[in-house]
Formats: structure tokens, C-alpha cells, sequence
């Protein structure tokens, strides 16, 4: 991945200003498109903390989520800045007041419905589906009542990439996947442009599937390149990529481990 | 798992009947939280098809969904009743006049970005993960605009448990797994009650891991039994489990394969 030239810069920075959201006439009033159309990552947060009857219905839409057979396949860790840090030793990432760990969980089922048995990918696919259902819907509805978030996967150790850091902090039996924790908190300035997203067409296929188009790609790229440079000084998205390479080897060695059940050497 | 006694059976449905979301004063008014807390999956659809604008609405919800280092890894597959049948040669689950099969897609940014090489847990977790959000930004956009819709893992072979179907079936590249399907449509008939939900005390826990109590996970066993044999006279939620745990050894294989690589046999 090479840096831009100044050309390519000015024009993937125009590509990401440009980039629009598609709401149809007919649903121009409608609230909960606007949330899910206008929704940012936030990474700046107030000091203030949440009102607690908010931070609840946060997690009531989590508990409420769909999932496949309904087994509520996920176990939330939830934090405010003392119970954080008296855990992990650190601050909540961004120092947001509250954190929500998300972690598939199929151990509790196992207790009461022994017919489902060990088929590991089975139950890592379904528990990292539910749960990521049930992580947007605490995004959402946080969004909703003016409480802005973020979902961190890589970033302050606190996803599947630290699942073997986490499961020993938390002392989590096997059958429970750290995936994401989600940082709240009410939102400090504006938010940032919508990074570059690929239009409809590219994201689809009818029947067969179907080929991105190469140059569109590039575009796309040139824009997280662009938009890395210009909101976010001290770092870029060749960094970010860098960073989540680095530590892909160990990642991926601990998730078999989680996954598969093979005991430590 | 076995059946209920007459007393189980009652206290079971009263159990689902007297569960409640929990929506705070503050937040009476919200509509994107009624929206969040009150969308149900239903399985009976009129035979009215979704105008175009409402459907292509859905898609950008999906779009702009968040996603880990906005790789937007998943693809869309999209389908009427017609192409659905041409392609599988059967109508959509629940005769629904509209499906979005949702994939992970991790071979489209290989394309571009060739420093995430092949770290296939690492990569099926974040494909997984992305493409489930997406699948939910769908399904809350659709009930925003009157249209309901299920998601399906298994029914139908439309899911990852028939992941080597539908990658034979579709010409899926190495790097795309088949997660869900939603079948949209306009509802017919009033939605079934709210499945049983564990309370928010049990899927939580603050600082370290806390197993949920036994006796809590049993009355939510008699209450998924009681709603199975009340709903769906044809059906038993006994029947839902054998169900999934017959093919999962089929399902585990074909994911490995898929995940790791594995060329058929």
C-alpha cells in the first residue's frame, strides 16, 4: 500500500465529502433511519457520565436482540471507570465512563440443553453472530438516546484479538469468545466525515456472485488512505492496517486455542 | 430435554406472557428504542411485494453499517421470488416476496490490501462479526418502514450451516462465507409473543465471570417448551435443537473446509 500523491490525495478527500447517505422521499421523516443512516464512531467523550436508567435500556436492547434459536448466545461485561480499572489496571479506552465487553457465550446453554454438543466452528459461528447482533443494538440504541459510541475489536486489548489476555482477566470458562467491547459516553465536538463506503452495486450481487470492480477499489482505498491522513494526524490507515497485521500470528494462534479448546502448551 | 407436565406447561406461557421490555420514562417517547424493543421475527408474509425505494433503503442501512476497520466485509446477495427460484429452483423461505442472502467477504479487500494476509480465524471472526452487524442494520431498517423479516442460520439451506451448498450454488471465491438469509415482506397476521428472555442480571456480569443461575436457566427451558408447543402445534422446540444438532456435524465440516481452506475431498 503506497502513500498518495498530492493529486490522488485532494481527490480521494473530495470522494469521502462527497460520499452521501440514500434516503428515499417516502421515508425522509423517518427517525430510525436518520439514527441508522447518521450514526457515527465517536472517540471523544465528555466527562459526564450516563444517566443509569439510559445505560439500562442500552443493554434491555441487547437483551431483547434476535438470535438463532434464541439462545441468547452472549454475555456482556459491563464497566464504569472504577470497575475498569480495578480489572485491566488502565482507563477505558478513549476515557469513556462506560464499557460494555461482548463476548459469545455458549457455555450457560450447555447446562440445560446437553443435546447441542461440541461442534466448535458451529457454536463459534452462531455465538459470534448473536452477539454482534446484540452489540449494533446497543450502538443503536445508545445513538438514539443522544449517547455516542464506539465498537473496538483490535484497540486497548478489549476484543478477539486479546481473547487469551481476556479469558485469563476475567476468568472465563471455555465456551465464552471475547468478540468487541463497545465504549459510551456522551459525544466531545463534531464527529468525524463517514469513511469512504462502497456504493450499493459493489456490495451486492443477484444470483451469481459477482467481482468488485478493481478500479472502484482503488478509489476506495485511496479515500481511507486520504481520509486517514487528514482527521487523524498522528496516525494512517497504512499504520492501522500495520498494526492489525502485526499482531494477526498471535491473534490467530489464541482464537484456535479458544475455538478449538486445545489446552495451553 | 425433556416434556412438560400440565403445571410446567401453564407456568411456562404465563412466564412469556408476563415478560416485559423495560423502557424508562425518560425515554417513552423514543422511537427508534420502540422500534429496537418491540421488533419481532415473523415467518407469515402477504403476497405484496416491497416497493423499490423502501427495499433499496434496507440495502444502504447494510451499507453504512459499522464495521472493523471499515472493510465492509460482507456481500450481498439479493433476490425476488423469481431470481430465487432460478437460482435455487424453490421458492424464498416463507414464500417472502424478497431475500438478501448476507456473506462474510473477506476476498474483495484481499484484492487491494495485501498485507491482511491469510489469518483465517482472525479473518472469518471479523468477517463473521461485520457481516452480522450489517445483517441487523437491515432488519431494524425494514421494521422502520412496516416491513418484518427473519433472519435464518439454517432453515431453508440459506445459512453458514450450508456453507458448501450455497458456495457450489452461487460461485463463491475462497474468502466468502454464507452466514444468513433475511426474507423480508409485509407481515400478514399478528406477530407471535416474545420469545423468553433471560433477565438483563443473568446475561451481565461486572469485573469477573459469573455463572448464571441454574434454576433461572431452567424456567427459561420450560418457557421456550411451553411457547414451541402453544405457537407451533406442528413443531416443538425438542424438535428445533434435534433439528440443528443432526446436521452440525455435516455444518462443523463444511466450515472447516471453508475456513481453512481445505480443497473437497
Amino acid at each position: 500500500m503506497k502513500a498518495l500523491n498530492p493529486v490522488e490525495f485532494i481527490k480521494g478527500l473530495y470522494g469521502i465529502i462527497d460520499g452521501k447517505v440514500h434516503l428515499p422521499e417516502s421515508q425522509k421523516e423517518n427517525p430510525v433511519l436518520q439514527v441508522l443512516l447518521r450514526r457515527r464512531s465517536v472517540r471523544k467523550f465528555k466527562k459526564e457520565d450516563i444517566p443509569e436508567d439510559v445505560f439500562r435500556v442500552i443493554l434491555e436492547a441487547a437483551r431483547v436482540a434476535p438470535c438463532a434459536i434464541n439462545l441468547q448466545s452472549w454475555v456482556l461485561g459491563i464497566y464504569n471507570q472504577d470497575t475498569w480499572k480495578k480489572t485491566f489496571g488502565r482507563s477505558i479506552p478513549f476515557d469513556a465512563p462506560r464499557a460494555v465487553m461482548v463476548m459469545g457465550d455458549i457455555h450457560r446453554t450447555r447446562g440445560v440443553i446437553n443435546e447441542i454438543s461440541h461442534y466448535p466452528l458451529v457454536e463459534y459461528t452462531l455465538a459470534v453472530m448473536n452477539a454482534s447482533i446484540a452489540a449494533y443494538a446497543m450502538n443503536i440504541a445508545a445513538e438514539s438516546c443522544g449517547v455516542a459510541s464506539v465498537m473496538l475489536s483490535e484497540t486497548g486489548k478489549s476484543g478477539f484479538y486479546d481473547a487469551k489476555y481476556l479469558k485469563k482477566k476475567l476468568n472465563l470458562p471455555d465456551g465464552v469468545f471475547p468478540i468487541l467491547t463497545i465504549v459510551f459516553g456522551f459525544p466531545k465536538g463534531k464527529p468525524l466525515a463517514m469513511p469512504p463506503k462502497l456504493p450499493i452495486e459493489e456490495i451486492t450481487f443477484s444470483e451469481k456472485y459477482k467481482e468488485t470492480d478493481r478500479d472502484t477499489m482503488k478509489e476506495w482505498l485511496n479515500q481511507m488512505i486520504a481520509g486517514y491522513r487528514a482527521w487523524r494526524i498522528t496516525d494512517s490507515f497504512q499504520n492501522q492496517v500495520k498494526r492489525y497485521v502485526e499482531r494477526a500470528g498471535a491473534a490467530e494462534e489464541n482464537l484456535n486455542r479458544l475455538v478449538f479448546y486445545n489446552p495451553e502448551e
